[in-house]
C-alpha cells in the first residue's frame, strides 16, 4: 500500500507543480497516472510543439516545459503510479482517502487532488478486429511504455500520424523488424519526421506497406502474425507485437462515478477558495475542473494547484497557521535534504 | 493624451504579463509606473536574485524573468509612462476612464487594471538635510534614471546597501568622479559588489569617505556642493549630484484616494470572476488586490491578469463571445504584423 499526505491524480503540468507547491509546505505527494510517463498531453500528443502563453517563456517547447518541472520537483521526491488508471476513490475514515487503480495498487492519502486534465487518454482501438482484446498484453500495445520491451523482436505498427511515424523511426534501432502499415500513401505529421521514415525506408530499416490495413491477428496466446490487406491483397506478416497508434480520446472515466458534481464532463469546485470539489478533502484543479470564469490554460493550472496546498496544509495541520514565505528570501529545502538559496548578502568592510 | 485600450498601472511582472494575455485579445495596452525601468520589485530591489517558484523555471534570476516577460510581449507592442506616478482615476463617461500622473500626462483607456504590487516605491529620503527638497531635480537624485545624465560629471552617492554598491561601480565608468559615503565602514550586499567597491577604491575611481555622513547641501540653484561629516571633521566636496541611495517604501498613495474598497492596504476584488473591483471596469491583479484565499506570488498574478483580460474584452466588445484559442494550435499574432507559430504538419506521401 501506497501512502501520502496528498495524492495526485494526473501528472500532467498542474499535477506536477502541486508536488512542488506542496512540498514548500512540506507535504508528501504521489502522482497516478494512466499514461507511461508524466507530463500528460504535453508529453504524450505534443512534445515537440511550442507553447507561447507559458508566463516567463516567450516560446517553450511542451516536452521541454516538463522535464523543466519535473527538475524543479526533484527536491520534494514524488512517487509515481504511471500506467494504471484511478478507479475507486473512497473514504477509509475522517481523515483518509483510499484510492485503488486497475491494476489494483492501493493508495492512501489525506488529501486527494484531481488533475486529470481532459480525463485519461485511452487509445483509439481498431474496431474490426474481432480477437483484438484477447491479444492485448500478449503482443498488441496501444502505448510504447519501455521500448526495450521491443528490442530484438519483430513489430508491426499501424497508423499514419506523429506517433506511428515517431516510433516506427525509434524502433527502427532497437527492433529486429519494423513494419509500418498505413490506409493511405500520404503520413499527417512533422516533416522532418516524415523524411525519415522515407530515409529509413529507403535504407530497408522500415518495411513500409501502404495503402493497406491490418485485417486479422493470429497466434496461439501470444500473437504471432497479422494478416495485412492491400488493394485487396492480402498476405501474413510474422511479428511478436502489433503497435496501433490511431490517437487517443480522453474520456473521464472512472471519476464521473466518485460523486462529484460533474457539469459538462469536468467537476465543479467553489473557486472563490481552493478549488475544493463537493467532497471535502478533494480537489480538482487545472483542465479537469470548471467555475465561473475558468479557462483551461496550464498557467490557471498552476493557480489553482498553489492555492489548493494551502487549503490541504490547513486539512493536514488543523489549527496551525501557515504564514507565506517567498523562495527568494528563504529558499527551498527539498526532502532529499538539498537546500536552493539566493546568495546571501555580505556585510564586509571596505577599507 | 495617451489613448490606449488597457491601461495597467504597474509595470511589474503581472502588469507586463497582462499585456500579452490582453494582446492575444487583440486589446492594446499602456503601463505607468512611479520607477524609470520596467519589472517593478524584480528589477528597483533584487534584479540578481533567484526565484524558485515560478513554474517551469526551477530557478530564475529576478532580472531575467523580467526580461523575459518583455521579450514575450514585445509583439503587442505596450506603451511605457516611466518615471511618473498615477494621481488621479476619473471616469469621463460610461466607457472611458481618464488617469493623469504627476507630471501632468493625460491616458484615457476603456479599463483600468491596477496591478501596483505593494504600491509605488517612494525613496527613504535623509530627513535631517533641510533643504533636500529645493534641490530636487535640481541635482539631488532618488533613482538612476538614465546614466548618461551623469557623464563626466562630479558624483556624491550615499548609501550603504546593494543600490549604492551597484551605482558606483556603473559610474565610476560614467561620470567624472564618484565619491561613495556611507555611516559605517562595513557595506551590506552582495560580496561581488561589495569586493569590486573594495577593487575600484583601491585603483582610486571611487573615492570612499566612512563612517561619514552629508550634513548639508549647497549651491545656487543647482547643487554645487555637499558638507561631508566625518567623525565630527567637516570638509565640503564640490559636486554637480547628490544621489541618497537609502531603500524603497512601498506606499499605496494616490490610489487609496480613488473610491475603490480598500482593505488591510490592498484592493477587494470579486476574485470568483475577473478580479474586478467595486468601481466597473476597474480592476486589480497582482499582489495589490485581496480575496478569501489570496497568495501575493507573481504565479497568482499572472492567473489574474488573464482572467481580467477575458473581462475587458467583454467589456470592450460587447455581446462578442471569445472562443479560447490555444497559442500552440492557433499561434500568435502581434500588433507588429509578426507571427509566432508551431511548424504545421505536412501531409506528405512515403514512397
Amino acid at each position: 500500500m501506497i501512502i501520502t499526505d496528498l495524492l495526485i491524480i494526473g501528472a500532467g503540468p498542474t499535477g506536477l507543480f502541486a508536488v512542488f507547491e506542496a512540498g514548500l509546505l512540506k507535504i508528501k505527494c504521489h502522482i497516478i497516472d494512466a499514461l507511461p510517463q508524466p507530463g500528460g498531453q504535453l508529453a504524450e500528443l505534443y512534445p515537440k510543439k511550442p507553447i507561447f502563453d507559458i508566463p516567463g517563456y516567450p516560446t517553450i517547447n511542451a516536452g521541454e516545459l516538463v522535464d523543466n518541472l519535473m527538475e524543479q520537483i526533484k527536491q520534494f521526491q514524488p512517487g509515481f503510479t504511471l500506467a494504471e488508471t484511478a478507479v475507486t476513490l473512497t473514504k477509509v475514515d475522517d481523515d483518509w482517502f483510499e484510492v485503488v487503480t486497475n491494476k489494483g495498487t492501493v493508495h492512501r492519502a489525506r488529501a486527494v487532488a484531481i488533475a486529470g486534465g481532459l480525463g485519461t487518454f485511452e487509445p483509439r482501438k481498431p474496431d474490426h478486429l474481432e480477437n483484438l482484446a484477447q491479444y492485448e498484453e500478449k503482443g498488441v500495445e496501444y502505448f510504447v511504455k519501455d521500448p526495450e520491451q521491443f528490442r530484438d523482436k519483430k513489430v508491426v505498427i499501424a497508423g499514419g500520424g506523429d506517433s506511428a511515424l515517431d516510433w516506427s523511426i525509434f524502433l527502427a534501432n532497437v527492433a529486429s523488424e519494423v513494419t509500418l502499415i498505413h490506409r493511405r500513401n500520404e503520413f499527417r505529421g512533422a516533416l522532418d519526421s516524415v523524411e525519415k521514415v522515407q530515409e529509413l525506408k529507403n535504407q530497408g530499416k522500415i518495411n513500409l506497406i501502404t495503402p493497406a490495413e491490418v485485417v486479422a491477428l493470429k497466434g496461439e496466446g501470444h500473437i504471432q502474425a497479422i494478416t495485412v490487406d492491400q488493394e485487396g491483397v492480402q498476405q501474413d506478416i510474422a511479428t511478436d507485437f502489433f503497435i496501433p497508434l490511431f490517437g487517443l480520446t480522453p474520456k473521464l472515466g472512472e471519476i464521473g462515478n466518485w460523486g462529484l458534481e460533474i457539469e459538462k464532463n469536468a467537476i465543479k469546485v467553489n473557486n472563490a477558495l481552493d478549488y475544493q470539489t463537493n467532497i471535502e478533502g478533494v480537489y480538482a484543479i487545472g483542465d479537469i475542473n470548471t467555475y465561473p470564469g475558468k479557462l483551461k490554460l496550464i498557467l490557471c493550472g498552476f493557480h489553482e494547484a498553489t492555492l489548493m496546498c494551502q487549503s490541504v496544509y490547513s486539512r493536514i495541520n488543523p489549527g496551525k497557521k501557515y504564514v507565506l514565505k517567498y523562495t527568494t528570501v528563504s529558499g527551498v529545502d527539498g526532502f532529499d535534504g538539498s537546500r536552493k538559496e539566493a546568495e546571501k548578502a555580505v556585510v564586509k568592510k571596505i577599507d
